[in-house]
């Protein structure tokens, strides 16, 4: 849905630009004019004009996004323990010790607040039971039918429409500009790939996230990666410019977050040579989607904020800089 | 001065094209006529012609490369050892107490088989002290530099000529033809970024390898990321096809080793639907390069050969398949 918007979009620009010559389409027509958007395009014209002291050579161009609560809704939890919680009660008649084990039994009577209670132990072993102890294939498949029928609590909407138009506008426009897009998430990596490079444009490749260990072995003669339940790597904080390093081996000179799970991420692009582009997007619309930053319980954005003001870093007010949050408003 | 030799070579079939517009290039010089040739071409052009009933879109089109033994010389011994050798040479007189611990004495007398004598542990303490305790800026360009002046104790050549003209030619080739090159080695990923594009034309965020344990933090108000003396992720046998879906994330449609260290790599991307080469480099050549199989110390072949023979894998002699190994012989 939100890809076929884009593309009625591109068509629609498209149009507009035959028939008038003169005036060039807006490539970020969700983004209200002001000192954000000015940044942004800013930044993308001055590393694409050859010739320009900015210029940056195409291959270089690597753009880091983080996923949640900065390319989709992150609120009221994230996207990956609403399928956990899902999981749980698909898998408990296999079960039956969970009617009795916490977080089990309060992930079956949705007591959200019993279930944070547990902590990060608690957690993990929601994610190991839900995540793990199946073949790469089959958590595909899993990841993709539950987002074939998964709504969005409040929205009413598969979680996969509720990412923001303009971060889709951003992503198609540096894309156009050379860019290579990458996630770079606290979330599973295969959580996030059966559906990227639909929604995002974002192909398996260039989707890091958080791992836990694989395991390759044959089965019957085949060769499956089993699924371990054991933590491998975790790509939050000063997890993301580690994994950076690893898997793409370059330096972005762009990236968006919007918390302080990012900081790290932003502090290791901001440090490079030349043109850079720090960008955090700040929940500041309970009207359209929701409103949080330094005390919110997950998805706090206090030191990273205290940083952009610091380093004039663009801060993007969701209310007042994004004229649509989401393709299904309009 | 191999990719000298590859643009001259591309100039080169461009004007016979040119000048005789009825008979194509050949786009494997190097290679003899024979059923490796036709099996690697027939590949290509089923995979790449569309609505043929083996076409393979462009952006599923992965190919897998080992590194020591498939694309580069890994005789006398890899070419990490050799630095790790030199390595610990240069940085012995701020280690006087490696006089009398080993492997560090063995090292410095270049007594290789009292270094091999110190098993795993030994030449894990070699690489760590040789790898680690630096930044990734600084290791780089280590590498670099040690790069620019060392040869290969053979061909008395820098290492990074020491590659196979048949298989850059094949690189070229798949890239000409949509595919995604990935080095895939056991090699240490940060050891061969700083080369592979120039050398290969395979960028940063195509090259997989072994890691080591980074840490990012603040040095002087600067973040930086510290290569730790810990062992992070070994990319051979079962950890190919791991690392692969890890960083990938795709399951390549044609893979290509040397080793045993490559079977499971080869065995995964064999297991996928559709057209799939599997091919293996056989060293079979003593005079031109080197002969060495199923006995072999390192980089054997032997239960990767049985299975080669066993599933009708391509199996290169290095003998009689390539009419040049190396771009400096001619």
């Amino acid at each position: 849905m939100a890809r076929k918007t884009v593309l009625a979009l591109t068509v629609f620009l498209s149009l507009i630009s035959a028939s008038c010559a003169q005036t060039r389409p807006d490539p970020l027509p969700s983004w209200n004019e002001g000192p954000s958007k000015r940044a942004v395009l800013d930044f993308i014209s001055r590393t694409t004009t050859r010739g320009g002291k900015d210029f940056v050579p195409e291959d270089e161009r690597i753009a880091t996004f983080d996923n949640d609560g900065t390319l989709w809704v992150e609120q009221p939890m994230y996207t990956q323990m609403a399928f956990a919680l899902d999981r749980v009660k698909q898998l408990a008649p296999s079960h039956p010790e969970w009617k009795d084990q916490q977080p089990f039994q309060a992930a079956l009577a949705g007591d959200m607040k019993a279930v944070a209670a547990s902590g990060e132990h608690g957690l993990m072993e929601l994610i190991m039971a839900t995540h793990a102890g199946m073949t790469t294939d089959e958590f595909e498949r899993t990841i993709t039918n539950w987002l074939a029928t998964a709504q969005h609590p409040r929205f009413k909407r598969p979680y996969t429409e509720c990412v923001y138009q303009p971060m889709l506008e951003l992503l198609a426009l540096l894309r156009a500009s050379g860019f290579k897009n990458y996630i770079v998430s606290g979330g599973g990596v295969e959580s996030m790939r059966p559906w990227a490079e639909r929604v995002y444009g974002i192909p398996p490749e260039q989707v890091i996230g958080s791992t836990i260990k694989t395991k390759f072995e044959m089965q019957n003669g085949t060769p499956v990666l089993v699924r371990l339940p054991q933590l491998d790597f975790v790509d939050d904080k000063e997890g993301k410019p580690v994994a950076i390093e690893r898997v793409i081996g370059r330096r972005p000179i762009a990236a968006f977050g919007n918390s302080d799970g990012d900081l790290q991420m932003l502090q290791w692009t901001a440090a490079g040579p030349g043109a850079r582009l720090m960008l955090i997007v700040h929940h500041t619309d309970a009207d359209r989607e929701y409103a949080y930053d330094r005390q919110s319980s997950f998805g706090r954005l206090d030191k990273a904020m205290d940083e952009a003001a610091a380093k004039h870093w663009v801060l993007v007010s969701m209310k007042d800089d994004w004229k649509t949050i989401f393709a299904f408003e309009k």
